[in-house]
């Protein structure tokens, strides 16, 4: 392991959000918030300088290409400690008085889970408030691409991060330099971000309000400054605002650079794409009927506006909410339920299985089926027009089992703290998911406050499991990732 | 397809079942139970004679062998028309006035599942609560073994049949007669049958209920003739009887076959039995610790009988229970959910995923996990010290698959009918599992009666989904199976 190359990168990428953190510090500054400046301001000035020793002790490095095995731990390492030092403002600035629950809610933002122990969020300082929502937006995509777009420039080749951190089994090669498709990604999602925000603020969402709930949303995270997220807007504009960037924020944002030189055949022939559109239109119609027979929305096309908003906020894991969906009826609430086991698509911001792995085990399967009817006969597995080669298969496999191992191990560890099994079940599958909310002690309108502070720990470790594809980080569990090579 | 031939092998096992019909309709005389013996009657003196035209029309068939194809179409019509034939004892004797019930009660029977619409068991008359136990031994391993010992004396061969029937992904090769391998296989669990009905007279239990348990045990089916299941008995010494005959029911048969021609070396390499029995005892304690906390238990032992049959019982899908575990703390429901998720071990009559086929995925996954360390190396799948065929993982891995997605749509088409999540979803567990009892409103000391009619219907499906492999029923809903070849 290099161990000194990784703590060099590590200093550079905290140093990175230490001058995203002079953001809030600015807002916190112009509201005349002394506690929470200071509580920016304090990390940064007792950290950067111990950054900057360590950036130069461990500069000469003879050996700047990283194996796979350093990638993992720096990937790992990433998210703990920018978790660590992102709770600090947090912490000390009193607004979450308990190092744990800070951690959590920072894990939480970096993770773009959503998951709160915050029980009253309106009183906080904006200053406060817009950090929390900005770990959203950083790391969503942000610190993936960002990370990926200035590491070549610093001369450490990408190549072994981004197949570590991709969200997703492919990150389909937009172009073959590494940092120029992170910088193309990178625009993307910042483009859209405008574009969001503008819209949010025509639709009489102040600026602050706007630009919060954009991070929300295109880091498919769920954080929102209003104790009742986005159900405290009735405008159908605004959620149906939301609704479309939050579809659009779980697509494989290489779609989107393929529409951008006019590439439409590609997007046409995606089968993740359609499956996800497919599977997107089926639950929020399904929902929409099934919300019918109840009085509560008025009519067919306000109970679309609300169903269609719950569907995408879970399929895609950002996990805003419109309404209490927890007191919808047990049909729709199961349909949410099936939501949560699938996720966004690959190379988006969206966490859980992904579409893609499920599209490919749906294939596999139908073609299992196939041969027992025609044993003699081979049968490739076609995706986009493309054989998926075997060894795929096998890494997707064993994704989509130790997901659902991780899962259930994240079960028994919340029921463990005495809680019922909807509960627990619901936790870890909006944990690991990068979900949120979830149902019972969870639902859209509870926070994790009450969690026990060793769940809440190991809460923050299934964020991360999720976020990192899981791989990334239970390889550090297995002995074979400690021999000397 | 061969339907002249699949429908002449159909009536032949339609005949086998009604002379098992015999036995109960001779309980019947014996306890003058007059309207259960007509009911037993009626059925099989109207049937047979049709059964008899249809046999003698259908004997000439040139070709006897059958494709996979009709095995599939056979296998699954077999047990559609047995449970059609002996749902009608049930239905005209009075004991199950509705027809819908009826039918759910015997599929529940033939695909030892054990979920019953019984609201009062224990004032059936005798004949008809024995031939509900019969069904599981006849299902269980019973109908399957018959099948594959007796087509071959017909000059049929049986391995198509096997392939499409044996529980489990590997069949085990005992002898190379597949003939022979079902008789020896029969006589094993008929020699466990006697055995365990021998225990039970000697711990105190009458003949009838001694026989209905072991029934219910050995085809780890589940159904009692007593209202409070095995809980009826306080001894542990009954307790602990049925806990080692579930374990051992929920084993590989092929073991003991090696067992008795001394090949202990075969037995100690057995991955899946190890994982199996770790699995049992691990589950066992960390509910026996659970269980301390109350004080429903008198001291660890007391504990330990209880936990461990209840995991037993879910492990190994029987369904039999000695005490209201829905009553349990959280974390110990949490262990039998997560029991719900795997099953017996291939080549038993347990259902569920099985042991080894979730021992290949976790050894699939910890493969994976050392690819990432070592990119360039190359390692095979170990399994009972051979190398696991790639196409054996696609089959696994399409069969895993296959088998959440019944979960899933079950327990949408159980929400449909209004109810919560967690009792859709373990309702979907336990019928697709063949385990039977699960949590809330299917909880044990429940039952099945409040379900509409079509959610009985189609949890009669998803047993036999369930009971057959998923493959076998699922093959006949792909276009391609209807295709001439």
């Amino acid at each position: 392991m290099k161990m000194k190359l990784i703590l060099h990168v590590l200093v550079i990428l905290l140093a990175i959000i230490s001058l995203f953190m002079l953001i809030p510090a600015g807002i916190a500054f112009f509201y005349g918030e002394t506690e929470s400046l200071k509580a920016f301001l304090i990390p940064i000035l007792v950290l950067m300088p111990i950054a900057a020793v360590i950036y130069f002790a461990t500069r000469n490095n003879r050996d700047k290409v990283m194996s796979p095995r350093d990638g993992f731990m720096l990937v790992s390492l990433a998210w703990i400690s920018s978790s660590a030092m992102g709770a600090l403002p947090f912490y000390l600035s009193g607004a979450i008085p308990n190092y744990t629950d800070a951690y959590f809610e920072t894990m939480s933002g970096f993770t773009t889970t959503g998951a709160s122990i915050l029980t009253a969020i309106e009183g906080l300082p904006y200053s406060i408030l817009f950090w929390r929502s900005l770990t959203h937006w950083l790391g969503g995509m942000g610190i993936v691409v960002l990370t990926v777009a200035i590491f070549p420039l610093l001369g450490i080749g990408g190549l072994q991060l981004l197949k570590a951190e991709a969200p997703g089994p492919s990150v389909d090669k937009i172009t073959p330099k590494i940092a120029h498709t992170a910088k193309i990604l990178w625009f993307i999602y910042l483009g859209l971000t405008v574009l969001e925000t503008m819209l949010l603020l025509l639709g009489g969402m102040n600026l602050f309000d706007s630009l919060t709930h954009t991070f929300g949303t295109m880091a498919t995270g769920g954080f929102s400054p209003k104790n009742t997220s986005v159900g405290f807007y009735k405008s159908p504009y605004i959620h149906w605002v939301i609704t479309i960037f939050m579809v659009m924020a779980g697509m494989n944002f290489a779609l989107y650079f393929k529409l951008l030189t006019g590439r439409i055949k590609g997007i046409l022939i995606d089968s993740e794409m359609k499956a996800y559109l497919g599977i997107f239109l089926t639950a929020s119609l399904a929902i929409t009927i099934s919300l019918l027979k109840t009085d509560v929305y008025d009519g067919f096309f306000e109970g679309l506006q609300y169903a269609s908003f719950q569907v995408a906020s879970i399929l895609t894991t950002t996990g805003f909410a419109t309404t209490d969906y927890d007191l919808w009826p047990a049909f729709s609430k199961t349909i949410l339920f099936l939501m949560m086991f699938i996720g966004g698509c690959a190379g988006s911001t969206g966490g859980g299985i992904k579409v893609v792995r499920i599209v490919t085990l749906f294939k596999l399967s139908v073609r299992e089926l196939k041969r027992l009817i025609y044993p003699r006969s081979v049968f490739h597995l076609w995706l986009n027009k493309m054989v998926v080669r075997k060894d795929i298969i096998s890494v997707i496999t064993g994704f989509v089992f130790l997901y659902i191992f991780t899962l259930l191990i994240t079960t028994v560890v919340v029921a463990a703290g005495g809680y019922d099994i909807l509960s627990s079940f619901s936790t870890a599958l909006v944990t690991v998911g990068n979900i949120g909310p979830g149902f019972n002690l969870v639902g859209p309108t509870m926070n994790y406050s009450f969690f026990q502070p060793g769940i809440k720990w190991f809460l923050s470790l299934a964020m991360m499991m999720g976020r990192l594809e899981i791989y990334t980080v239970m390889v550090l569990f297995i002995p074979h990732f400690w021999k000397k090579l």
